[in-house]
């Protein structure tokens, strides 16, 4: 097998010091492919970039028809959050209004990924609680779902959970491909990941970005998620980050999610293309560079738009004292 | 050029997740390469992994017939510390003894690596000063340089001044390359970092280890600087870290450091062997597992020191609640 292209690379003065290899594909909802780099077809972990796929079963299992999820708490499903304020408040809210609590989340604890809200953390004495990991969104949507099954919630987070089951089907769904437990692991919130063909999830991506191809339950579903992401771009991920600064940047234009080890997933909603780009070597601010090259190419930015994805695709390395001594950049052709 | 091949990887459950390229080459003093893989020709930015190198001038420069450098000093002038109370002591010692204080470091302030160090220093109300800097031990050495030069010490950092031409020297007599302004960048400490072959960095830790083909001067300071550095492992890294574990384990036998962005250079001295390694995406632990899994092959461990070099070759991956998940490996053949 092939090595993937090179994507990014880092330079430090004048000589390159790391190099960043990776695959992409941007494809219609016809599974037409637009453009792409590197071994589509290989499988990889999606990670936290499809949350939207799997919040699909709010709607797909009534718990919307229940519950009347906010399109905030939609977004946050969506989202890998930050722990500030309003990510916390989001999911304790709909957490309380199901009559559950942050008790009943099982994805672990973390420390808030913002540096200021970890800091107001600790100031205040507390301990990290699960509403505080990146994906208590997720994890409180997924407590809807067991709830509008009539399941048991505790151990919503299993494999075999009818909750899990459900998630998997949605994805399955809409991206086209079956799973599989001979490639599958287990996320760091403790939910299943199956790895799929990298054109599979852009494939999912565009087809829920048009309705293309799928029930038009899960078209109405995935129209209703990705406006509420793109309408609340901070919830999806927080202060400063490229997903938030990109989906506030491109208005309702882009659907765009990070996943962990260098995941990008997403649609040019107003083409009706879905892609999704893996950075081999999981890193993501690689990942991002490599992201924005994609998108400059493809995106048909505007000058605002343009200056966020440049900001991106060309991040400057600075050293402990200020000084500007390289750069990582897109190397997307 | 061909990639390089796959020197370590990931595994999530049970598919690969990320793969990790780069090269490695071990050489005895006469050039013979006893192992390699990849592209050993190619210019890397060595960083901090040549730091007994950059310290030579220290002998060379007979700051040390001067200032009477410890041990402790010497090996903390090799060292990328961790900022705990033994680190900063020995680089306050040093300049305090020769006149200075952590005003004339050039390197930049920057939190402690040390968890434990770094919220003690929080607690305490104080900042960060560049003695809690990685390389305040380098720096402090490289003023002492400047002192025994009678040069002056403000802006020993730049590229040409003194201190920094002996530093290039001796690197340069040592590894048996000339380096050049057309690969050379600025390091995260403000000095300057020059790239040259793999190859030849390993060829000057094994010249460094034997004393073959290097003056008579700097094989006795080579022989002090990599003593000082093995005795005293904790002043080479920190608490836990990779370096100070296998220093500590192989007693003398292994001089081993690490470099930003994926660089692992060092000797197995009793073979009088050099080496050097280069993740291609700059990954640290990643480099780690590809070094672990070299000196597994190389460096015949006993038991104790197998597990060691074991527990680098195979790093568990947890989820945020503690399961494991996953394991970042070797792939060295």
């Amino acid at each position: 097998m092939d090595a993937n292209p090179i994507l990014a690379e880092t330079i430090r003065g004048n000589w390159i010091e790391n190099r960043h290899r990776g695959a992409y594909v941007v494809v219609d909802a016809d599974g037409t492919i637009i453009a792409s780099a590197g071994d589509i077809d290989r499988a990889i972990f999606p990670r936290s970039a499809i949350k939207s796929m799997q919040a699909l079963p709010i709607f797909a299992r009534h718990a919307e028809d229940q519950f009347h999820h906010t399109s905030e708490e939609l977004a946050l499903a969506c989202a890998s959050h930050h722990g500030e304020a309003d990510h916390v408040a989001t999911a304790n809210g709909l957490l309380t209004r199901i009559g559950l609590s942050a008790a009943d989340l099982e994805c672990g604890a973390h420390a808030p990924t913002n540096a200021a809200a970890r800091d107001a953390l600790r100031a205040s004495g507390l301990e990290a609680s699960p509403l505080h990991n990146n994906c208590s969104g997720k994890h409180s949507g997924m407590l809807s779902v067991a709830l509008a099954m009539g399941v048991p919630t505790a151990g919503y987070v299993g494999r075999e959970h009818e909750v899990q089951k459900a998630v998997r089907a949605a994805v399955e769904a809409v991206i086209g491909e079956q799973l599989t437990e001979g490639k599958c692991g287990t996320d760091g919130c403790s939910i299943p990941t199956f790895a799929a063909p990298l054109r599979a999830f852009a494939f999912g991506f565009a087809r829920m970005a048009t309705g293309k191809g799928i029930s038009p339950e899960l078209a109405t579903a995935a129209t209703r998620l990705f406006d509420a992401a793109t309408s609340h771009p901070h919830l999806v991920a927080g202060t400063g980050h490229a997903d938030t600064r990109l989906m506030d940047v491109f208005g309702g234009r882009l659907m765009q999610k990070v996943g962990a080890e260098g995941v990008q997933c997403g649609a040019i909603r107003d083409k009706g293309w879905g892609y999704a780009l893996k950075c081999d070597d999981g890193n993501i601010a690689a990942s991002q560079a490599m992201l924005a090259g994609m998108l400059l190419k493809l995106a048909d930015p505007n000058d605002e738009q343009r200056a966020v994805l440049e900001s991106l695709a060309h991040q400057t390395i600075k050293s402990v004292r200020g000084a500007e001594v390289g750069e990582l950049r897109s190397a997307v052709a």
